[in-house]
């Protein structure tokens, strides 16, 4: 089981530093957990993952269920022996992916039935299932299964979708803590609710009701815009009680985690580094850098001058980089990987200190992107930013 | 430029054990150099792969030259720098990928002209073009362009090709002497020939003249059987001078690299242990090993137990490496190379130790593969011996 200690509480917002011990070890908060779908953060070793400042990853309970099946991870020992971290470890439940992903063909009060991606074949996923999956699966820190419909339309039906979503998520919680058989796992309830603050609310006070040890907004970055995303990040996270984690699902971008951090969030997990870096998109403090673009063929300059990751103190330059996009090597996602799970976990760090020292103004200096009202980061078009919940939990 | 010093001759074979000092560090002889095609070892960092114990590797300047071009790795400051590698880089010339690989136009005394495998483009490459591309790329030991056939048949046509082949490579060599502009690579000669064993002995002879560096059997794996090989090797390199390094290009399996130590080699390059990690094939002393098959599914067992690389003493299980090839995660290829690698690294290693304490009995007993006459190793069907070589200098 976990234990969460605050330790400094910020006077300007709801952001707070903290500290969660788990049965692997711990990790400071706020957090950012790199992705590792299918128990492996794609590219890098366990060492590489640990040399970018991750303190815990997140694997996806969906596709390691799916492949190689989580009865199967259960006979090695379980994720963390399956993958050699010995590190925490966070488990979704799969909701997200049974509700995003799949060929759905039912969704009624026991749960998801839906075709596997992996073979096609008919997968039932319900509250009991998903965390029997979670238990086999093993880590630290295990979610519930929620409804988590997508972002609908803003009428009598899109509200009325949220409100069976909302309810069906309190009963299934229930489910899954009478499913729940660890108690070396910290299991985290789910807050549903869309972006009617009103059922925010009627969530955040019945999921609260089960005393849990963390608690998750789930149900953002489904679709809505991100000023939405923030309004109901900031409306909810305060209402989460103040002693346990608050996990923002899916989020985000560097200006997303800063608002939800002082919102009083304290865990985040997006794909957006590794995906992108495998996209040939580094991550810097002065915005995003395309290193496809033939204007990096002959740039000399590391991919981020003055970085410390394993990437850029080596001197790999952006001319190799390209390079190795160019010719389809796939070091190129890897050097990138590293660099950009890097990049979030400074970001982590520098924020941790803000809270620690009172120190925002260093902060922004640092990352000027981070300035409230700074203009869109970076020489390239940023991404959609819609696209970074859905980019995370999918991968 | 280089210095070869002999250390100990082996009193049982031609054998012998030595040190290549470079401007970029040193390397012991006989060594194996892994294969980083285009500036890269696929999917590990230049840490990663001096962990394998690699001293020294090889670079393609056939396809450096056509992406992303010799002159902009040469204003990038050469290679090594590129790379991030600095320890010796050897590049070849691209006359094996020119005759091999390409859709050539014409072959005539100037050169090759072919068709670029990048862009299509019209390439003309001779002896003073592949000096040139190899001084740009800047690496430690640069090779002659030579005139490489495929084995022919053993008919009057065939031989004919053999004999044109070899004058042909020792005009070139001479073009490529005067060609050569830096003072600071070591250019090896290229003996050809083909199966003729008294072609070979006219190359060997003619080559050396030149009073080169080094020296490498070229013209063989390109559709020999492995007897042949061994044959002309066998013949071949205990005529190369006694004080200059011996280099037989493209070889090969464990077996075949230890014959040629014993023929008197002292450096080799193959694409096996990545090509064949990549493709899920694991090296062991007892054999190779296909971890895609079913019946690793539930093997705990880490790659090869003993094995002091830095896979198997991560204790990385053979499920977990199944499953990463299962569900095409690209860290299954990067644990099978630097296995793999490191496998052959240890066998030079051994090889080294056999060759300086007169101790081949215990080389043997550590490596049953090995012993002459020993069955093919492993459970799992060898692959093809003869694609060691077009799978070497391909890639």
């Amino acid at each position: 089981m976990i234990r969460y200690e605050v330790l400094k509480e910020d006077a300007s917002s709801h952001a707070r530093l903290g500290r969660v011990e788990t049965p692997h070890g711990g990790f400071d908060t706020p957090a950012f957990m790199p992705v590792g779908t299918r128990g492996a953060i794609k590219g890098l070793t366990p060492d590489q993952v640990r040399a970018t400042g991750t303190q815990i990853l997140l694997n996806n309970a969906y596709h390691l269920m799916l492949r190689p099946g989580d009865e199967l991870v259960a006979r090695r020992g379980g994720v963390h022996a399956f993958m050699r971290w010995n590190g925490p470890i966070l488990t979704d439940s799969g909701g997200y992916q049974a509700f995003s992903m799949a060929d759905i063909n039912a969704i009624d009060e026991e749960g998801v039935t839906f075709r596997s991606i992996v073979d096609g074949a008919r997968i039932h996923l319900s509250p009991e299932r998903a965390i029997a999956v979670q238990n086999n699966l093993g880590a630290d820190i295990i979610m519930a299964f929620d409804d988590c419909p997508p972002a609908g339309d803003d009428d009598a039906d899109g509200r009325a979708r949220v409100q069976v979503a909302h309810e069906r998520t309190v009963r299934w919680l229930a489910r899954c803590v009478a499913a729940h058989a660890r108690s070396d796992q910290a299991l985290f309830g789910i807050v549903q609710g869309g972006r009617d603050l009103e059922l925010r609310a009627a969530s955040v006070s019945a999921i609260a009701e089960f005393d849990l040890p963390g608690y998750a907004i789930g149900g953002v970055a489904v679709g809505e815009s991100p000023a939405e995303i923030r309004t109901v990040v900031e409306f909810t996270a305060p209402r989460l009680p103040a002693d346990r984690p608050r996990y923002l699902m899916g989020v985000g971008y560097e200006q997303d985690i800063l608002a939800a951090v002082r919102a009083g969030v304290d865990m985040f997990d997006c794909v957006l580094p590794t995906r992108n870096g495998r996209n040939a998109q580094a991550f810097t403090r002065g915005g995003r850098l395309h290193l496809r673009n033939a204007r990096f063929a002959e740039d000399d300059e590391v991919v981020e001058p003055g970085c410390g990751c394993c990437v850029c103190s080596q001197g790999f330059s952006r001319a190799y980089v390209r390079h190795l996009f160019a010719a389809r090597e796939m070091l190129g996602p890897i050097l990138l990987s590293i660099h950009n799970i890097h990049h979030f976990q400074v970001l982590m760090l520098d924020i941790r200190e803000a809270i620690r020292k009172d120190a925002w103004s260093s902060l922004f200096e640092a990352w000027p992107g981070l300035l409230p009202g700074a203009p869109p980061q970076g020489r390239e078009r940023p991404l959609d930013r819609e696209s970074s919940r859905q980019t995370t939990r999918k991968s």
